[in-house]
């Protein structure tokens, strides 16, 4: 076998540090969603660049696979083993290595998290921004083009990744991008491996783009009769230049969930939350502008959320709607799927998958990024329920089939994995077997986390 | 000889639109700074991408070198066909394919320039804010991945990309991107086009992102003592969150040669240009922020322009100050170089730049966007005089590796052609290899712009 070949080299390297043990594989091989257990054969512990550079060209002498693994916190089963191999867990490379604070940027190793980042840089007046809730790792944010609630503001990933240490299918080390806030200098090779899925290389390092931590935020929560109105406001907030930092939406379904698990009484319609950052005068200008767009467009109980402990416990609602929802049906289990379509096009999608949902026989709330265009739809099934299961796959297809044909893709944020792999061809055509190039040009082995993104074979 | 055969059969399928007359092959060879004209062995108009992919067939089926033209404004060279071959002008795909209003996007051919694009948008209330200086064409400034004076506020050709149709190297059309503002769907190929100057295919279409034109606008001018204190201000006053719209610095002699050419009085000493774009009071508490610090780090003769007529004349005199300095030396060729350095160290190669052509024969005033750390220095010499030339060389030659030790890049916006190839291998090491493989892959038989960007050979 040239997998356990592998092993025995890696065991000799790394000693204690590669595990075998069932609990590790169990943990390296599971899914926040709904892919079955997939674990590899060994979890790496590696505590250098130039460790993982030496696992890498191990498995490459062995054709042995490769699957980085930061927080374990990606939806479409990004990290599951499913040729074997190993997988390189970056828990002990979790390090800021440089705080440029003059430069407002960080450098920092893959295994940190973004909640740990932000605590790191508390005292500096920086923040790193980007929040898909979860607190995954930035190597896996990275690596999934993640991107949440500010992206409306802020960007994502790929906005917001300067620069990278990679080491390559070979064991190469390289480094992609500069310092400086800019480059004309050849190919984009970030932005390349920013959402390859590890399936082009390991990110050991990254430099990241940071911003001030704003003067003043103010936080609201306001009701809408529909989704279109509450859409409809949004894009005339945004044409009219208001900086908005979080735009987010709640469907009817969202809210009940949210309302049980935390104690909150909103009314049983569509719901905006929205953040502005900014000086104290201009975060006031920009809330007047939207209060007044919102009751335009008819929206209702506006309520501002601006003491620290309220706005914090608003995005709390926020940030637990997806376990609030998981727990409005605590036997089911979740397939959470996301699409991102024009902005234009998001009240019809919505409505359209609304509609749809309420004609299956199982729930799934809606919720989701409006200001991109992004939303997400968890759809809960029981497992053990053949008719449930199907009904969820069948929704999610017609989702995605629905977000292709507005203009959208498949998926804004979670990334390809196995869970999105059978919409690739109807999204990209031809552009898909350029990935392919690219991937077989960098890895011609079909190493590094193979199975996941590309066309198999 | 095939590239003859090539040309045979091109003008079979494009008549008249396949030129060979010398003016045209001259006008397709030449370059705005010091590269030698290396013309073209004809220039082919299309009309449609289907002409563009047919045009690209027949050159791969004799290998003859196909080489993207817009508006012939880059300067580092990325036209010349330094192996021959045939110039791809986009001149007659120039239109507006689709505006977007609601979504704030645009889908262009890529011929458009951004002053017929920005005319084209003007009662829309949208605009597209990458500005260069040159009235380049939208697909050049994508395949040089530009940017300019707004950066700093709207980002580079990268940041405002959507999505691009390219005709690859073997004749295939492919989408890359969607009309959604983000996606987390496999590689960023749109990412990977933009700054490949034309070397991995021809970009036939470009899905733009546009910004709202702002309700206010206030651009200043003030005068510094040295450029430490100019810069000093700057990151002051970004890492104080004010999102200033433009941030441009002229040195002493960048300014004496504008005081002549545009007949204006500014003392001769380093200079700020601002501009502020916002809400009226958040122009106005902006460009408070910023007098103030200015006024601590010792800046004086501010002056405002908030009058449409007077911010005009500035940012015309910004704009012209590249040919008011080619004017201050009318016989002279110029070597026009950029770089960029992480913003705290932008003072130090400001200064050590200016000194190392103080210390030479020739003249080069300096300016640039300091809010990214990105300047030129515009090295005029005699061509004539062997002494001056080589001086040029070697001046421009230290300012990239000052540029490289400090962190930063070889170029932040003019990109590589031909004129940056020598500093590659210092850049990027190891991961300019990966840029050929990526190239070998794309496009197997080096046709697609040979001789820029990658390795020779």
């Amino acid at each position: 076998m040239s997998i356990e070949t592998a092993l025995d080299a890696l065991s000799t390297f790394l000693g204690q540090r590669l595990s075998r043990s069932k609990p590790d594989l169990e943990q390296h091989g599971g899914s926040e969603t709904h892919f079955p257990m997939t674990p590899p054969d060994a979890v790496a512990y590696p505590r250098s660049t130039e460790e993982v550079a030496e696992i890498v060209k191990i498995c490459a002498a062995h054709d042995c696979p490769v699957i980085g693994y930061g927080a374990g916190t990606s939806l479409e089963g990004q990290t599951l083993a499913v040729r074997g191999g190993v997988a390189v867990d970056f828990r002990d490379m979790a390090a800021v290595l440089h705080l440029g604070a003059e430069d407002m940027d960080v450098t920092v190793q893959p295994g940190i998290t973004r909640e740990a980042l932000n605590e790191e840089l508390r005292a500096t007046g920086l923040m790193f921004p980007v929040d898909p809730g979860a607190n995954a790792s930035i190597g896996g944010m990275a690596s999934t083009r993640a991107s949440g609630t500010t992206a409306v503001r802020y960007g994502t990933m790929r906005d917001n990744v300067l620069g990278l240490e990679v080491v390559l299918a070979d064991g190469r080390v390289i480094q992609t991008g500069t310092r400086a806030r800019k480059s004309s200098a050849g190919y984009d090779l970030t932005g390349l491996f920013v959402g390859a899925e590890g399936t082009l290389g390991l990110i050991t390092a990254l430099t990241l783009r940071l911003h001030g931590q704003p003067e003043a935020v103010t936080a609201a929560v306001c009701a809408f009769d529909d989704m279109a109105a509450a859409v409809q406001a949004v894009q005339a907030t945004i044409q009219m230049g208001v900086p908005m930092a979080r735009i987010e939406f709640l469907d009817a379904a969202s809210v009940a969930a949210v309302n049980a698990y935390s104690k909150t009484d909103l009314p049983l319609c569509p719901h905006l939350l929205v953040e502005f950052h900014g000086s104290e005068a201009g975060v006031k200008e920009q809330a007047e502008v939207f209060g007044e767009v919102v009751t335009d467009m008819g929206g209702k109980g506006f309520e501002w959320a601006a003491k620290p402990e309220d706005r914090s416990a608003l995005w709390t609602m926020r940030h637990h709607a997806y376990w609030a929802i998981l727990q409005s049906r605590p036997d089911c289990t979740a397939l959470v799927t996301d699409i991102c379509v024009p902005i234009s096009r998001l009240a019809e999608a919505v409505e359209d998958t609304r509609a749809d949902i309420a004609a299956s026989p199982i729930t799934g709330p809606i919720l989701g990024h409006v200001g991109d265009g992004n939303f997400h739809a968890i759809l809960l099934f029981d497992p053990g329920n053949e008719e449930e299961a199907k009904a969820a796959k069948d929704l999610s297809h017609r989702l995605v089939e629905r977000a292709l044909a507005l203009g959208g893709t498949a998926t804004g944020e979670h990334g390809i994995g196995l869970g999105k792999k059978a919409y690739m061809q109807a999204e990209h055509g031809d552009a898909w077997d350029v990935m392919g190039d690219i991937k077989r040009a960098l890895d011609p082995k079909n190493l590094m986390n193979p199975g996941k993104l590309l066309r198999d074979g």
